[in-house]
């Protein structure tokens, strides 16, 4: 391929991962052919420019399939008889798509970037800024298609993870699947519960909220999910169900020391859990007390901005109890020392510590 | 009591809870005097302005616990002796402190306000507005000595809900008990997992940072709280386990209908789930997709205070994959209109709905 020559993707399925990929691989230069199972979907992403033309092109170098799980291995297989180049997918589970295609062309990925907006409206070119992309390659996978996918991915800001089918399978079970689950089980129980006390939602403060706030997605990407990744699901709620158990023996023995050690095993993990695609070594925590009101977020946030300092990632931990919240912003060391002492001058009380 | 006498209390404890009750009690006129079983934390106490004096004072005409679980019912008790006045505490159990107390002055108490910040440092007189603040009178109780309290309570802005201790002890346990030992569980095994395969914490997304948020905490009040409410601990672990079970076999069995239904009530459960303090029926959500950085957030929250326009609430909704996220404000439903026009003008995609 000569360097001028125009770069082109196919990509099938044009919801908000394919649309995002579309409106990004476009900004690149590449020309961009899409289709949809939903014509109307296909056309939208026309008008919204995600696309170059609807279809499938069989010149494509590079061909995106992003559609639901369940049509997932169709739609790779036909994308790989209709064109010559390598061939991805975006879904959520790996292992039984990677299986089933079997094909030196085909890379399995999973691009970690979302949207409550489902939809090519949702979609965005920089969806993928600093998101982890899992690619799965396996021993038959072409190195060369492997490269042209990974270029591509980290063309559009993301930060590439390679990861064997399996072993992808088992590791979002743990952080993504079955949190899922218990975050509806959690929440199933208060509704349970607050039929009969009313009482009950008025005492679910923070804490509640943020640990059920992921069941208030769409239900209906996860009937698939939990077929494709049955085994490593049953596996970890098992073990989440023998760990809680482990957790009231402790609590009926009332070891102390016991319950502590679980606790603060758990307490240092999450707060070494590091800021997605940053490296910490160079960061520190700020950690800034304020009411959970818009002008203090608002005056941490902005008064980051004055001084021209970017912050690595930004969360809010409200207690557990509460409205009060602390802002736990990441930056870089270098800069910690003025924002925190701005922090101060305008009557916060942040505390700062480098991450390990 | 002559309508110009100086009200007088006493704080037991004078932490982040007893120092703010006295911070603001002392805002409001009375006067204050503050013991702690630490005497340096006392001796703070007063440096800062949360006390008048050291001591117990036996003209107390309301005397507040605020020491640890373990030591509640030994120092209400001594209140109650050496004051005639009303004694309450804050702690977060309460069946067990009730029934081993049983004297007329006393009313439990449990205001659901907290910090991360530990100690009288952390201390503010504005600690409980808009904070729910959870009495329990029982049969015994004497109704001016209830009112007393209750008018204590809301004169520092707070919302009393006045509850069956049994029943506050249930509850909370369903909210906040048992969901902070999940988190762990769950922080848990991801920990274990994340030593054989390093790359875990790097999927680890928005999602499951909210769910485990809350195990950062510090654990040292835990033991204490299992070992009073070990009973409804228990019940809801218990329940839990068996909602696991039930949406496992669903997994298991492939029951799509099933999963979805489970899912679905969950997904209406926590979108209805009310803003704290404030009645439903006067507000509209506003969602608005924005990249987790800290000029969106800014962006949104300082329009909103541009327009004079007050967030009732304000929370960050991460997606359940990548850096993504989606603001969610609850404002008055009769100002939301604009703030939506407003809102779409500087380039944001909100969505509003009323709350039913």
């Amino acid at each position: 391929m000569s360097a001028n020559a125009t770069r082109r993707a196919s990509i099938i399925g044009t919801g908000l991962i394919g649309g995002s990929v579309g409106l990004a691989l476009r900004h690149l230069g590449w020309h961009v052919t899409g289709s949809d199972a939903d014509p109307a979907s296909a056309q939208r992403a026309l008008e919204l420019g995600a696309i170059d033309a609807v279809g499938l092109d069989p010149l494509s170098e590079l061909s995106l399939v992003a559609a639901p799980v369940s049509a997932i291995s169709t739609e790779v297989r036909r994308a790989l008889a209709h064109t010559a180049g390598v061939v991805t997918d975006v879904g959520s589970v790996k292992a039984s798509v990677v299986a089933e295609v079997d094909d030196p062309r085909f890379v399995g990925g999973h691009p970690m970037a979302g949207s409550e907006q489902l939809g090519v409206d949702g979609a965005s070119a920089d969806l993928f800024e600093g998101a982890v992309w899992v690619l799965t390659p396996v021993a038959g996978t072409d190195p060369d298609h492997f490269a042209t996918v990974d270029a591509m991915a980290r063309s559009l800001g993301a930060d590439v993870v390679a990861l064997d089918p399996n072993r992808h399978d088992a590791l979002v079970a743990v952080v993504s699947h079955v949190p899922h689950l218990t975050a509806a089980a959690l929440m199933t129980i208060a509704d349970e519960r607050s039929d009969e006390h009313a009482a009950l939602l008025r005492l679910a403060a923070g804490g509640f909220r943020d640990m059920t706030r992921i069941a208030a997605g769409s239900p209906s990407i996860w009937p698939d999910i939990c077929a494709e990744n049955r085994e490593a699901i049953v596996e970890v709620v098992d073990r989440l169900t023998e760990e809680l158990a482990r957790l009231k023996a402790l609590v009926v023995a009332d070891d102390r020391p016991g319950l502590i050690a679980t606790l603060e095993r758990a307490q240092a993990a999450r707060r070494n859990l590091p800021s997605r695609s940053v490296q910490p070594e160079f960061l520190a925590e700020v950690r800034i007390p304020v009411p959970d009101r818009e002008g203090a977020i608002a005056g941490v946030a902005t008064l980051a901005s004055d001084l021209a300092i970017n912050i690595a990632d930004f969360e809010i931990a409200h207690s557990s109890e509460g409205d009060r919240g602390v802002v736990i912003v990441l930056v870089d060391r270098a800069v910690a020392g003025i924002y925190q002492q701005s922090l101060v001058e305008r009557g916060y009380r942040p505390s700062v510590r480098a991450l390990d």
